[in-house]
């Protein structure tokens, strides 16, 4: 049972149960779209896990991305159960419970590639794989009616940069032996080819490192530990000293080289506080915020509104990153800002050497999966509707290595028996809202927003009219309240006030960026309302461009 | 003097003096941002223009594109000049102005490429350029101090379809004698090499033609007449009827056959009503909607609400065109809607041969031209910032046929005398939000929104909880209004009847299409509340995913 992720980007979990026993692969969350804004992370609905408490063994994880990962705060609060993951994921687990004071009543569990371990009726093999993150694994599953593969997020990359092979022997020999069942990512199922190996990366970077004169900036996601390893590389190699700015890209590097992942050289790593003090020509700032993310390190370094972070006329800024659909704007708009600053951008556009390569296998990397595999049914797994249909197609094309092709969605139950496989019913999916307060906040915080009972918290709409060329604020916020009784007198008139503050303590760009400043505003009223009210509606702010 | 264009995506316009007389070269719309809900269209600030009305003698277009001539309605309604255009081009302003009740007032004077015209001190040169559109051209603007180039939109098509070829011998004639100013389209500067030929879609069309088994669906910009044509020669080749859905679909066709660019044979052409008449397999529909616009007949069909348009199993649809930034998330949601409706769809995913070409000029074409036309000085047009940066950076490279490279914003005055050019100061420019109204309104009804009078009109926000995953509506409809007396006591609640009415008239995939939804109430509610108010506040309606 797919309880997240099949018609969807994100937040992927999936059941799978013999009898009364249930293991959970992933549990991941989605980021909100434009219509949630008012909520901070959505994760998968897991009414199914939770009427069947007792029954849930473990959950065991394919790698450490949020898609992956994040719903674990949301979904160890109901069910505590032990969590199985390699040392890398595992790692990433922690701080994020830790995040949430969930640290201490957690079970995890350590895994290594190609070492079985055995959960009630299912005896699991973590299959080494590539990908942009490290330690990741794909999951042959050994169940009384044979054996299923799951995939997670993987590409054969033919030369990883750890050089931990993606392990094509273990899926060749399942594939000798017979699979019942291949769940594979659907993600670049559009992509024709192969997804180029993380090392294409090194050639651009390389180039970029040599021509550069003044600071460098390297943005990429901080979970992209090849990636900042390798620009750790070139800049002991070209005498740069490295600072970490942006908080998730501080942690990743800390955890990576914890682990052994990356080896920082003594006395490469400066405070961020130092850049100031060294040459532009001696410093390389890895930097967090590729999605034009409005509070990110490097949105309010591109509006000159971060502390360490300055950008200057001549510097270089490398994304190394995808853009996420639906980022295009403010990505764009980012990049717009770093231009006026007169800094040399460097994105990704086609040009080759790339600045980035994808993490998900093309549909070469697909089929070759697929016929080392040679699965009795095939599922193709995370992906939005269309890219679910292509890889069902792709994969009824080959009809020596497929026996059948089955097309599910999110809350599918699929039934395997002696005689086969069908779709038998459906169990409850859906979206949870939650809103996570700071980032500081224990798990009681974990508010989950059930926007069914608006009435109860209510929603808060400020309402903002900004000139698009100068940033001005033309008019007095005005704020709009519903289901939200605002109590006291002077509440109404103290939250406009608020809003003022926060306009008047951001930049014309900023203001001009309506994403960076309903999200301030978003934040800013959130604090006040929680602490004058102890309510939480949902707070949307309305910019009027003028 | 750009007036637009330059900075921003859209609604290009420049002006250009000598003395005391004014040409105006494009004037050009905008689509909406999600920040700008509520209005149409948005076109220039023209206030330089209306201030120096009397010496304005002229708008010149290069072509018929939207954000080219979509803002002549009402440009001219504030500075009644004479517009020159090619035929094809005046045609579609013939259609625009008839629409807005101005064509009887217009003075339009047809221009063809290569016959020199006068106005005041300009002698103008209109030069036969390639692109996406027919009879575009650049200008070639002969002053007292000499040439200046306008390329308006081009790529170097070298096979275009119609096999009217890129003027290459003007522009090195040009360059022969001395250009002063080049002003080049940089909608493209991000895209390495050449684009390819308009040509290049046909190999891709016949392929899909000779597969396709039952109704083929093909979906372009209306303007797209190179494949319109495409697609009409290859239904008749394959036997096929052609119907032309949504009205834009169906004027430019009927524009570009009547001119000669389209030949249509004889019972080639069905009417949409007759679709259900033919066999699947004897029927082609060209429909309008490539960018996922909510209320387009691609958009409706894939819901399955539109009249005509039935989309079936194993029928084909294909989207020949790019997507536009900011639109993904529209397109890609009805090409969900398009495989749940178990149809093939073709859209431009990297493969080839491609389903769709670029019109715009990539690097190596841009350097062929300033190549050809060495200019003095070279200052890059048509581009958000990042591209027009992009451009003047790849101009500044060019040191043996560039002068000097000069970067503009909109408002910039670039000053040209004897001793050469430079910057000296601005005029003012900003975006001018039209509600136009339902498409037969007279100019009358051009509502202009100033937006810093909020006040006046007022905002309304109708507020609706949506369940994402059934489309129901979990909560009646809320309705919150703010600088808008409701007046008489009846009017909330029919205004939420409006709304109830417009949920109850839409599937439940409208509803769960956000963009769709919103789009329909803001047009009902807009309606009744002209009715029975006579006022025109924005209307922003607000989905709470549930």
């Amino acid at each position: 049972m797919p309880l997240g992720g099949l018609g969807e980007f994100g937040m992927n979990c999936m059941a799978v149960r013999w009898g009364d026993e249930i293991i959970v692969i992933d549990g991941g969350l989605m980021f909100p779209e434009a219509e949630l804004l008012g909520v901070d992370i959505v994760v998968p609905d897991i009414t199914y896990l939770v009427e069947n408490r007792e029954k849930v063994r473990a959950i065991v994880l394919t790698h450490g991305h949020e898609d992956h990962i994040g719903g674990l705060p949301w979904i160890l609060s109901e069910i505590n159960v032990p969590v199985y993951g390699t040392e890398f994921t595992l790692a990433y687990v922690e701080d994020k419970l830790e995040e949430h004071g969930l640290l201490d009543e957690a079970d995890l569990r350590e895994i290594r590639a190609g070492e079985r371990f055995t959960i009630g009726p299912f005896t699991l093999n973590p299959i080494q794989v590539t990908h942009s993150l490290v330690d990741c694994v794909s999951l042959a599953i050994h169940t009384p009616l044979g054996v299923i593969i799951h995939t997670g997020d993987f590409k054969v990359d033919p030369t990883p940069t750890d050089n931990r092979l993606f392990d094509l022997h273990a899926f060749a020999e399942y594939g000798k032996e017979g699979v019942l069942a291949l769940f594979q990512d659907s993600t670049n199922i559009e992509r024709p080819g192969y997804t180029p190996s993380e090392r294409a990366v090194r050639r651009k970077f390389d180039e970029v490192f040599a021509w550069t004169e003044r600071r460098l900036f390297i943005s990429c996601f901080s979970s992209s530990i090849h990636r900042i390893k390798l620009a750790m590389e070139l800049a002991y190699e070209y005498n740069r000293k490295v600072a970490l700015v942006g908080r998730s890209m501080a942690d990743s590097a800390e955890i990576a080289s914890d682990l052994g992942y990356i080896d920082v050289p003594d006395g490469l790593l400066i405070h961020p506080g130092e850049i100031k003090n060294f040459p532009p020509q001696k410093v390389c700032v890895l930097i967090s915020g590729t999605q034009g993310e409005p509070m990110s390190a490097l949105s309010r370094a591109a509006v000159d509104n971060h502390k360490h972070a300055k950008i200057e006329n001549g510097d270089t800024v490398v994304l190394s990153s995808r853009i996420i659909p639906g980022n295009e704007k403010a990505i764009y708009r980012m990049i717009d800002h770093l231009f006026r600053r007169d800094a040399h951008v460097i994105y990704e556009d086609g040009s080759h050497p790339p600045v980035h390569v994808s993490g998900h296998a093309s549909q070469e990397e697909l089929k070759l999966i697929i016929n080392l595999v040679k699965p009795r049914y095939f599922i193709p797994i995370h992906g939005e509707f269309r890219q679910l249909r292509r890889h069902a197609e792709l994969a009824a094309s080959m009809k020596g290595s497929v026996g059948q092709v089955i097309s599910l969605e999110s809350g599918d139950i699929l039934e395997f028996d002696e005689a086969g496989a069908r779709k038998t019913g459906r169990v409850p999916v859906g979206r949870v809202c939650i809103d996570s307060g700071s980032r500081t906040d224990v798990v009681e915080d974990l508010v989950i927003r059930d926007r069914r009972h608006l009435s109860e918290d209510g929603i808060v709409l400020p309402i903002i009219a900004i000139n698009k060329l100068t940033g001005r604020v033309e008019t007095a916020p005005e704020i709009v309240m519903r289901g939200f009784a605002a109590g006291e007198d002077g509440f109404l008139p103290e939250a406009r006030q608020v809003v003022l503050q926060t306009l008047e303590g951001s930049s014309d760009e900023e203001k001009a960026d309506y994403g960076v400043i309903k999200e301030k505003i978003r934040q800013d009223l959130k604090r006040f309302i929680v602490k004058r009210s102890a309510r939480r509606p949902l707070i949307m702010p309305v910019i009027l461009e003028i």
